[in-house]
């Protein structure tokens, strides 16, 4: 039986959500089958009970999980016998780190380099709901937020310093092969891969090499959602 | 026989130096015996063959590494039985991500906290190379710099977060037991306790309970060290 994941989608059902696509990593990485469903913003409100507010939410035998990192412990938790996301505990905090980093730091910092494309990617349904909510956020238009992107992508691949020195040398953050600390930095540039043509990072950087490689994994699970036309 | 570690060392021979202190931690994780030789920056030229630049550098049975992360990979290589650095792989890879966030997030944001108490502090013979090298690196007087710490230390604290946000509901970094990832974010703040009587964190900041919980380790090492006066 396949778990099901309540997964963000867009007006033409590509799906982007950063948070969402780390619950997609982990489920492949435990080897489970999924029925990832798309999920507008407007449908939230009916998942299971109507008490989320938030996706991704998983049902696996009866059981609803939500938040993705309490998905990724519930998995480690409840198959422990398919591949380990964390290893041990050292690892559960490394990925802890890097669920953070990745929601503290960059998160903020793509946020503005591509607010405006995912408006015009979100189904009619969902646009009003998100625009007055992000322009709440930050405190003026959308388009205008965007409009500084050249500017704001060099700040953004300056913070993300730590990370591409970890990746000199090593092909995954996990070292030879992924864990699930790859996946929260990963699931940030797949946000931005599939809902925004802006070109963020030179080719030659170590950032993009990982980034390939992570859309590779589990039969190209990544790649296989096309990226945004540019 | 003692592995001589060459320790930067302010005027009253307090140890300071938020690179050698990642050595120092290392060195007593590895239950290695170390004489740690108080070093001014103008003695650094006379290390060894005069080519080294930059401290911590180990002499160990006539090998000499110098780099923090360097002599960590050095120790665990050439110490294999005793207590673990890195653990494994991923372990390392871990380590080497809060070896780079500490340099490039929190070393950036500490110094303009304490740079002119470090100056204050120093030797008479390192004065003039600190000042006008960090004045330079700053584009303006010491003083100056430091002067707008009260607002500084704000930011300094809020980009701590993805540090805070691991260590609630985990020891050390490490998990139960502290690793080499623990040391690199340890040593900036150790830095400051010594140098600097500047009041950063809250006492019930998850940051304040874990460094304390740092400072006793291997029998109070760091506490050891005198706190700068407040």
């Amino acid at each position: 039986m396949s778990v099901i994941l309540h997964d963000l989608a867009a007006g033409d059902d590509g799906r982007f959500s950063p948070f969402c696509w780390r619950a997609r990593m982990a489920l492949a990485h435990k080897g489970l089958d999924v029925d990832a469903r798309g999920t507008r913003f407007c449908d939230i409100a009916n998942i299971a009970d109507g008490s989320y507010e938030r996706i991704p939410v998983i049902e696996d035998r009866g059981k609803i999980v939500n938040d993705s990192f309490a998905i990724a412990d519930y998995l480690e938790k409840h198959y422990p016998d398919a591949p380990s996301l964390f290893g041990d505990e050292r690892g559960r905090t490394f990925a802890l780190f890097m669920n953070n980093w990745a929601n503290a730091v960059m998160m903020p910092a793509m946020a503005p380099l591509i607010i405006a494309d995912i408006y015009e990617r979100l189904d009619p349904a969902d646009k009003d709901y998100f625009k007055t909510s992000r322009e709440a956020r930050f405190g003026r238009p959308l388009a205008e937020v965007q409009a500084g992107r050249d500017t704001a992508r060099d700040a953004f691949v300056a913070a993300l310093y730590p990370l591409r020195a970890t990746l000199e040398g090593n092909a995954y953050l996990g070292g030879e092969t992924p864990f699930y600390g790859d996946y929260p930095p990963f699931a940030v540039l797949q946000w931005a891969r599939v809902i925004s043509p802006f070109k963020i990072f030179e080719a030659d950087d170590v950032i993009t090499q990982w980034f390939e490689r992570c859309l590779d994994l589990y039969d190209g699970l990544g790649r296989a959602m096309p990226a945004a036309n540019g």
